[in-house]
């Protein structure tokens, strides 16, 4: 067990309040004056999550955008953020980035704290949202027979990381520096769907932790998964072992089709003794992006 | 302007939200469905917010409890908590410390995100409270002849923290390794208070913080202000400078007396050229412990 697989083992035994849904979820779902709140918490260290060097104003967007997709994962309606930053030596440019961000997704900061950090940036999130329909979605409800989707393609971050480590600037890096979250399309979806989670640590990882957390196998045909155009077909794999896309992936039942644009990728089987195949083949080893 | 001065400056351009009180208070205040929620991120940095070296174990009860802290001085009933962690060497440690705090204050972890950082540990933790009164108190309601008290003596965390650094065993570090916040004095106070806040960094300062917050001078009499037993008389300002007590500080109207024990230490006067009189005497200069 890695040392994080230990820590949040003991953590779940911690967790024992419904709201925080065992820790298997991308957002805690609470109860509260007559609302459901869905709230979430990412952070994101220097060199880690990010490339040294990067603009301050793309980071300070990702951050908002990777914890809103997990809001969008839940079909919630943002409410607001609060921001843990570290100082680093040009905090104007996050701010101007935060600004940009807070604007086009139309959330406000209501508050948050500031430290100094001798080591690596280190910055925060918590994003509160309101559920627009119940139950509020989970990983957890893909059923055998239900049908397999994603809203986009997976692999289109991983150009854009390359583009931007390369310094290959004739390469548009948007998607990787400034992704959208899905947040209508979340909403849209949540009344219809079996299952529902964000793609923010690779296709292939993410669905074997929904398969894993139904109780199911998710079969996927690797010849309807999209990727984006211009992906060599030598990288489909790598593509879909790749984070950072924030694409929904999600399970309808049988006879339904999704409300907005999506591609039908493979279904739920039985549970089988691999939680994942891919073209009928059990995986293993490295799926994708293992957060640490 | 330092640089910390400076970005949250920029922040306060983005804080728009009436929730966010213009980020000068302690936690934002949010109405939600029939609730009023109580929201509070605080981050704290390894060998900036606690000794490099000390129990993981008391770290995680003090990040709980400082957040907690802002939670009381709003008079809230904490809800939950999620938690960003980077992890460390030892992460056995923190969990069963948090697992402490959690079960003594009786809060539910609801969740959060764990992360590798190449640094200095960071921990960042958002509480959630529901307010129990209204309004809810703020820092900006102390009017002129209002008195002022607090809970507590001031100095005791400087004392155990000097004698954890000094390896002295000798001493109860305790008041200085796992702080009590004042939740349920908080409670029975805010219906009661014209101004409110916890007493993080110092009480100097965070007088001051008060009294510009109110657009009023607070005026504060050395020889009420309370100190533990066995501060030596020369170090009262230095005691007086020190944080992390979190003991409440607060405001009544001329013919009240609080509801829980607390010492009178002053009063309200209209503004004058100094936020803050000791002893009748303006103060200047460094007045505690600046956050960073």
């Amino acid at each position: 067990m890695t040392p994080e697989a230990a820590f949040i083992a003991a953590l779940r035994g911690l967790a024992s309040h419904p709201a925080a849904r065992g820790l298997v979820d991308d957002c805690a779902v609470l109860e509260v004056g007559g609302e459901t709140l869905i709230l979430t918490h990412d952070m994101m260290v220097e060199g880690v999550h990010w490339l040294a060097g990067q603009d301050p104003a793309d980071v300070a967007w990702k951050l908002l955008a990777t914890n809103l997709s997990d809001l969008a994962a839940k079909g919630a309606e943002p409410i607001g953020v609060l921001l843990g930053y570290s100082l680093a030596e040009d905090n104007t440019r996050f701010a101007e980035g935060l600004g940009e961000a807070l604007a086009h997704f139309a959330v406000p900061l209501l508050g948050g704290d500031t430290v100094s950090n001798p080591g690596a940036q280190t910055l925060g999130l918590t994003a509160l949202g309101r559920a627009t329909c119940r139950p509020v979605p989970s990983r957890s409800g893909a059923r055998p027979g239900d049908s397999v989707w994603i809203t986009g393609p997976v692999g289109a971050a991983m150009l854009g990381f390359e583009a931007l480590s390369a310094g290959n600037t004739s390469t548009d890096t948007s998607v990787y520096r400034r992704p959208v979250p899905r947040l209508a399309e979340g909403r849209a979806l949540a009344p219809l769907v079996t299952a529902m989670m964000d793609v923010s640590d690779g296709l292939l990882l993410d669905a074997s932790r929904m398969a894993a957390a139904s109780g199911a196998t998710v079969s996927l045909d690797p010849a309807l998964i999209p990727f984006p155009a211009g992906l060599p077909p030598q990288r489909a794999r790598d593509a879909m072992a790749w984070g950072d896309d924030y694409e929904l992936l999600f399970t309808l039942p049988p006879d339904a089709s999704p409300p907005c644009p999506a591609h039908r990728i493979g279904s739920v089987l039985p549970a089988g003794p691999a939680a994942l195949l891919l073209g009928g083949a059990p995986l293993s080893g490295q799926l994708g992006y293992e957060h640490g």
